[in-house]
């Protein structure tokens, strides 16, 4: 069976030379941030994702998490490999430093975490639900909580969990009902049933901190009536050491399609009396600091979708290049020939690579514009970068998440009937895959955030910026006068152009139109990520093309850049044109239908 | 949960007013073919669907299939819905009356196929096999042969299977190493592992009637040299009682990802001193008859992918009515409304639904072709309808099964992360579709014959008769003057034209150049599927209009008819340009690709 192996050479070349460390490293405390220490980094993440994670990746999924009595198990060997995962600071990679994190650019960290989730996305889930609970509390909890939480969940020796859904509050969290009662000592009492929180119980830790929305009393309706609080699983003295278990108990674990190994808990708080909890900044604030750490686990998702594309692919690979089957088309001979020869599964392996390496560059472009929003000198450039940030979160967690499910199906198929046979290992990763596109907010609340807060509220001013840049690599494209990139050229342009009709029709029609437009939201979601998508692929040509002109040693890794742009540009760019022909006439017939006649 | 229903009314419309069984109650032996009767046989089959099968369906997930010692047990009530299946006379619908079966028309016989792949698809597969192995014998087996096997299989009391695959054996038959040797006294000594091999061994019936391919002494090499072979588990004495245990055994059964009820076994044959089989036909001929089964088998894969797209628009449509989430965008009121009031939600279900009569109708026109090369009293109208079921076959099997995996997956969405925990059912229609799109030919291997033998061979004679009827349709959409039909019309004729773009590449480039075409099979492939569901949707939008204007009382209905063809056209119809564009331009850069280089 395969296993994961960090795709080094391929994080280097977009870190590297597609300018983005450049970018990073000259920010103010990223100076250390050179490729020797980067490439240090990665080596060791790299290793530890495929020594100690990625072996448990299948063993997890077989085995599973296990509820008995309240209590979670985790599977055999993932305690001692999150022991191994807090010694060795991985953990801490991202944080402040302040609080004992090694405040690593997200550039970098993305690219970690990026290995995690190939290795073992179930593993990936406990830190990445941690990081959100660590930056609540960071951004606006009190200096108590800070002191009193963050420096262990920094470390890891406690985890964090994200508290939002109800059963009758998923994407609609204006329906969340959960209660919180003031005591009057700074403390509240916490009511309510949450359900599909990840990691939400679990024995790899002596405590996880819960962050929990709910309502203070006589708080307004809907999402204006939400506030956040800190509830951890055992109260914590005034010396840090553990006291009480508080009245939050775990009251199951779902049976999933797939992250098996990650336990999505029903968890009941207050059954008892009342959990105890702390608020994190103010009342009825709570879903607006939920929407800042949102937008970081969102990225993470999307950084997920990523990961698995990636095994999804090197596994595909090496059936591909291992299973002998049939002879070569078109050749004389009728020796048999391992698959990767036949037309067919090139195409598939390429589908799965060149989007693969597409929303890496996307990620690591947005990764890098989150650097510079948070730490750049100048105030116009951390807005402009910040507007870029927003704009392009839902396209990558979407398009990224989407695509990780049409990637996994494709490495099934090309397993052909070992495929769909779970000990092969293909499987796992479409069912894992598939929960992607649906938590931190479906492929259609992304869609709907898109086209509404981030492309019509600033009438298309961010995307236009954006736009601006694909047309400046379609220029270099142009005047490189080489017949593979003017090849690229072309379909590049074809799908800015489809992209700069689908924003006009969506500002011109928002407001007056939004139901219509909104039938068309996920498809220009799509068109989007394939757009970005080929522009960042379009910049790795270029670089691919200037070094086989400068007879790099390398040739081979820069000539399979160039095909990879090229397939992307024939085999995805040009749907483009379709998406944008669905968006502005296929709002019809979805709204006339009856709902009777469905 | 909910539960499967057969569409009837969607069936009959089909049937009766897009004018199938008008043409095929016309045919010999089919006069008594009337809406009555069909109607009334559809309606006994969906009541044993809904009522006997579908409540199986999930049990049978979650139990599975058994192995014990080379003995395989069924899951829990699966043997008595056997049991009422035969004494219903099910299993003998389509089979010749000479053999006791019923003689049903293909139009029927498929949409009663339909039902029980949408009820229970683990369930469907049995009868669906036995009929492959009963087509074999009854077209090239010896009269004893027939008079032995055949009115126990096609009465179900006894089963077959199809045992072509073994592990180095799997698209390509050629490299089939099972062997068989004449003992002198007409029968053959069979020896080999097989594997896939579909209710290979099982608990529901006293004997199961193998169909093996294996090669004989001084067999030339490759598919030439195969032979098809009938293997009973139980020989069968001269008076018809079961005699001894032959010497096959199942070895043990998969681990899969879905369809866990249908045991896939593998199947040793000979370890005791060679197993007891009889030829089928004439030595070396077996692949020629296993296509023949193996058509008819594609085209019922398709229908499973029909049937399942079916249930999991069904499953998807109730949650989504019955699920209160978010108020309605774009209203005034902040009420909760359920989620089918959202555009997103909208648009799933209508690419679901559309998708689905697409798929349904276009079987239905190859099912009537193939009634009509069956039994029409013109040469020339038998081979024209033959010529045309041979072209499509592929693409019905390719198409509907991607289609079914796409929609199951839409299912889960629409669910969002109900969808993920497998109590809700929406995970298993995904986990059993996507098999589907690999067993009986790959869609690659469906791609390849489709440009190939079916268009290349007959320089597209074929397929341009079919275009000369989506033509008229189109004139009829255009002549109709209606702003709904027009604007059906006009991305109708943006497909036509892309799919005649396409299949003059294919013609003029196939020979030369067959890997690069290649490449582009699949797209091109999902393309002609894309316009072929058009095409007939078209048709339904034509009656619609008509039966609209004549003032039908069953106005909502047809309006949902006309809906749902202009859904279609805008966003499955608009895709077509970008996927002619992969085929023309898209096969140079998969294959410069070094294969190290991946």
């Amino acid at each position: 069976m395969s296993e994961y192996n960090a795709p080094l050479r391929d994080m280097q070349f977009v870190l590297n030379e597609l300018g983005h460390l450049d970018q990073v490293s000259g920010l103010p405390d990223c100076e250390e941030m050179g490729p020797d220490l980067v490439e240090a980094i990665l080596g060791e993440a790299g290793k530890f994702a495929s020594g100690v994670l990625s072996p448990l990746n299948v063993s997890g999924d077989h085995e599973g998490a296990r509820w008995n009595d309240g209590e979670v198990s985790t599977p055999v060997g993932w305690k001692k490999a999150y022991e191994q995962f807090v010694e060795g600071g991985w953990n801490a990679l991202s944080c402040e430093p302040e609080f004992g994190g090694q405040g690593l650019p997200r550039l970098v960290s993305a690219l970690v975490e990026e290995m995690w989730n190939g290795a073992n996305v179930s593993f990936g889930l406990c830190p990445m639900l941690t990081r959100g609970a660590i930056e609540a509390i960071e951004l606006r909890g009190s200096e108590h909580l800070k002191a009193t939480y963050l420096p262990k969940m920094v470390s890891g020796e406690w985890t964090g969990s994200m508290n939002l859904t109800e059963p009758q509050a998923g994407s609609d969290l204006a329906a969340v009902r959960s209660r919180a009662e003031p005591q009057g000592d700074g403390s509240y009492r916490v009511y309510g049933q949450k359900i599909f929180i990840t990691y939400g119980e679990h024995n790899l830790t002596d405590n996880i901190v819960h962050l929990v929305l709910a309502r203070v009393p006589g708080a307004p309706d809907g999402v204006k009536g939400i506030s956040l609080f800190v509830v951890p699983k055992f109260l914590v003295n005034a010396d840090g050491s553990l006291g009480a278990r508080n009245d939050v108990r775990c009251v199951s674990i779902e049976h999933k399609l797939g992250i098996h190994a990650s336990p999505t808990a029903v968890l009941a708080f207050g059954d008892q009396g009342g959990a105890t909890g702390w608020l994190v900044g103010e009342e009825n604030r709570g879903l607006e600091y939920m929407f800042i750490m949102m937008n970081a686990a969102r990225f993470s998702v999307g950084i997920e979708g990523i990961g698995l594309s990636e095994r999804a692919y090197q596994r595909a690979l090496a059936y591909a290049r291992d299973r002998v089957q049939g002879s070569e088309l078109g050749a004389k001979s009728r020796d048999k020939v391992a698959i990767i020869r036949h037309p067919d599964v090139r195409r598939m392996l390429l589908s799965m690579k060149s989007r693969t390496e597409a929303m890496r560059a996307l990620a690591c472009e947005v990764a890098t514009a989150m650097d510079i929003a948070q730490r750049h000198a100048d105030t116009a450039q951390r807005q402009h970068s910040q507007a870029f940030v927003d704009l392009m979160i839902p396209v990558v967690k979407g398009w990224s998440t989407e695509n990780a499910i049409d990637i996994a199906s494709l490495g099934v198929q090309i397993h052909g009937g070992m495929g769909f046979i779970e000990e092969t290992g293909a499987a796992q990763h479409l069912r894992d895959a598939r929960i992607t596109s649906i938590y931190e907010g479906t492929t259609g609340i992304q869609a709907a955030d898109l086209i509404g807060r981030k492309i019509a509220r600033d009438q298309g001013q961010a995307v236009a910026r954006v736009i601006a840049q694909m047309r400046g690599v379609e220029q270099q494209l142009d005047d490189a006068d080489d017949v593979v990139l003017s090849h690229i050229a072309q379909t590049l342009h074809q799908g800015i152009l489809a992209l700069e009709k689908a924003v006009r029709f969506i500002v011109a029609n928002y407001d007056a139109q939004v139901r219509q437009v909104s039938v068309g939201s996920v498809p220009f979601l799509e068109l989007f990520g394939i757009v970005a998508g080929g522009w960042q692929l379009a910049r790795a040509a270029l670089v691919a093309q200037q070094q086989l002109s400068d007879g790099s040693d390398e040739a081979p890794f820069y000539q399979a850049k160039l095909h990879t742009a090229r397939f992307y540009a024939d085999h995805l760019l040009v749907r483009t044109g379709g998406l944008a022909q669905t968006l502005i006439q296929g709002g019809d017939a979805a709204l006339a239908m009856d709902d009777e006649c469905f």
